[in-house]
């Protein structure tokens, strides 16, 4: 039997006193974050395993667990949230919600609590910008504390072990495309939430795909990359359709971009879908009552949250499986915002 | 100096052994809610300082509060959520949701585990059905266990020592009717979500005195009490709406609502606001892109989050000044669902 792997060990091999390492294992402050990421690293090399920390927790039982989301007030979340929580209930477990609003260094400081509260899991949309600049260490540092992460929505893609719902938001797109062109659109935009998310991304290239399949072609013009500020947006899009070769249809990439085209064809008094034919993404109940009703791609944001969640609850008692990629099929709801342009 | 109250003093005065004292207070298991409530009340009578459990958690400060909400699918709590974090954030506070919907029963587990989690405090919408079933004990337990509460939307008006943050949804109804009567109509119907709960008996008192004001007849009929199983309000709406005397007007008391009378008006092919008027309440962004766009009652519920959020924190930081009751003023949104008619 070889002899169990100490914090002695830890501090020996890292050359720091054997406080610092039980500091930084036990995340309490007072450690760099420098030397808190060699000590985990250290100590799953040496395949230590924490008797009072980290197994302590494990013993109270928190029954709590993180829901790292990234704006709080999209609808999507709702959904979600009811999803999650009816997984939750039945088992005793509760959830903190830690809205990052697209900001790194919240995330951050919200992880290191979930961390440092002794939370059971974590649920995460985390946040990405195209740069390298995540916290994917921290998740990684979570996952080594014995704390499961599973990431819903979006991906890190540089972290390979852990779990994840996502919807198929390639095939969404291009089957949004596909519609559009049975209906005769050959001039499409798309207005992409903002370049660099996993979910974007994902339908940006589904867009492209689409279109180098179905021989349509993609005017550099017509793709607005950054829809986050409305009003840039909105303007972007006014000089687009102000000119006479112009899409006639649109493709949006969430329901806050469901609402800003609406908008923008009403300023511009665009009939839609007379003029201009618009594809919403997400649904709200209220999508069916606006004028026209919107055809849109709608996500089964609940499925995805009770996935998720027994995703985590699996992790939690102990499932050591491998990992699991869960990617959900989206639904695309015919309603009246498309029109069927006669042909060539 | 007296003698400071023990554990044992308690136990002698209620003739029940220390031990289940010491769980009672402690919100462990193996005592019943009868004993663990006649407990609450001795401490309390006594003027017992726990100096261990109670104290303790307070020391270890948890950092985190529990947001009971009554459905987490209603939008509003999307935008209720966004203000309490505005306010815990920056204090390094986090919130785990309770969702009850609508159940007591649910609402009494969630209570139970966060006095028992050791959160620092409760924001709360509580359950309420107009019978006297309510968790109103359980509100006070975690009172006398020195964790504050905090009402928000609703009231459990039996208890007078807890804070509230509410609408003035008499005067919100009431400004709501005056407006379709300044438009000619004198023919108004109401749709309550469901009577019992605060806010709704609220709005039916504002809507009942705005119509004795104003010397409109109110027809029973015209007043659908439950609108909670969308079917059955249907059922009883169209009923109304295909008589020959029928409401010119009615009003709404949440964004259900809202969308369930507009869905109605359009099975029956009435034209909005042509044939029937809608006075909606709450408010989406997309209540505006709707067809017609809803004239509607919007309460200011991210301000309600913050003013909910703010007064708790004072309570945890030892606030102890009489309790504040924040009464909000709804705003009147003037869309195009109100038609005008000519005098009678």
């Amino acid at each position: 039997m070889t002899k169990k792997t100490t914090i002695k060990d830890i501090a020996d091999k890292l050359e720091v006193s054997p406080s610092s390492v039980s500091r930084a294992l036990t995340n309490e402050p007072g450690v760099s974050d420098d030397l808190r990421e060699r000590v985990f690293d250290a100590a799953s090399r040496l395949n230590y395993i924490p008797n009072s920390s980290a197994k302590s927790l494990k013993t109270s039982r928190s029954k709590t667990v993180g829901l790292i989301v990234s704006d709080i007030r999209n609808p999507f979340f709702l959904d979600f949230m009811s999803g999650v929580e009816r997984v939750l209930f039945p088992r005793e477990y509760k959830f903190i919600v830690c809205n990052t609003g697209e900001d790194r260094k919240k995330e951050e400081i919200y992880i290191k609590w979930l961390i440092g509260q002794g939370v059971e899991g974590i649920l995460s949309s985390p946040y990405q910008d195209g740069s390298n600049e995540n916290n994917a260490l921290l998740y990684r540092r979570a996952m080594k504390n014995n704390i499961p992460v599973v990431f819903y929505d979006r991906l890190l893609k540089e972290i390979k072990v852990i779990d994840s719902v996502t919807l198929d938001n390639r095939q969404a797109i291009m089957n949004g495309v596909m519609y559009l062109r049975e209906c005769g659109h050959e001039r499409i935009g798309i207005c992409l939430h903002r370049r660099g998310i996993y979910t974007i991304e994902e339908r940006y290239a589904g867009f492209l795909k689409a279109c180098e399949i179905l021989r349509i072609e993609v005017i550099e013009d017509w793709i607005i990359d950054d829809a986050t500020d409305p009003v840039e947006a909105s303007k972007r899009l006014k000089m687009i359709l102000g000119r006479a070769h112009r899409p006639t249809a649109l493709i949006s990439t969430n329901q806050y971009i469901n609402e800003l085209l609406l908008r923008v064809a009403r300023e511009l008094k665009l009939s839609v879908p007379g003029e201009l034919s618009l594809m919403g993404f997400d649904d709200l109940s209220l999508n069916d009552l606006v004028d026209p009703p919107i055809t849109t791609i709608r996500q089964p944001v609940s499925d995805m949250g009770k996935i998720a969640a027994t995703l985590l609850m699996g992790r939690i008692d102990g499932d050591s499986v491998d990992r699991s990629t869960v990617v959900l099929k989206a639904e695309l709801l015919k309603r009246e915002s498309v029109s069927v342009l006669s042909g060539p």
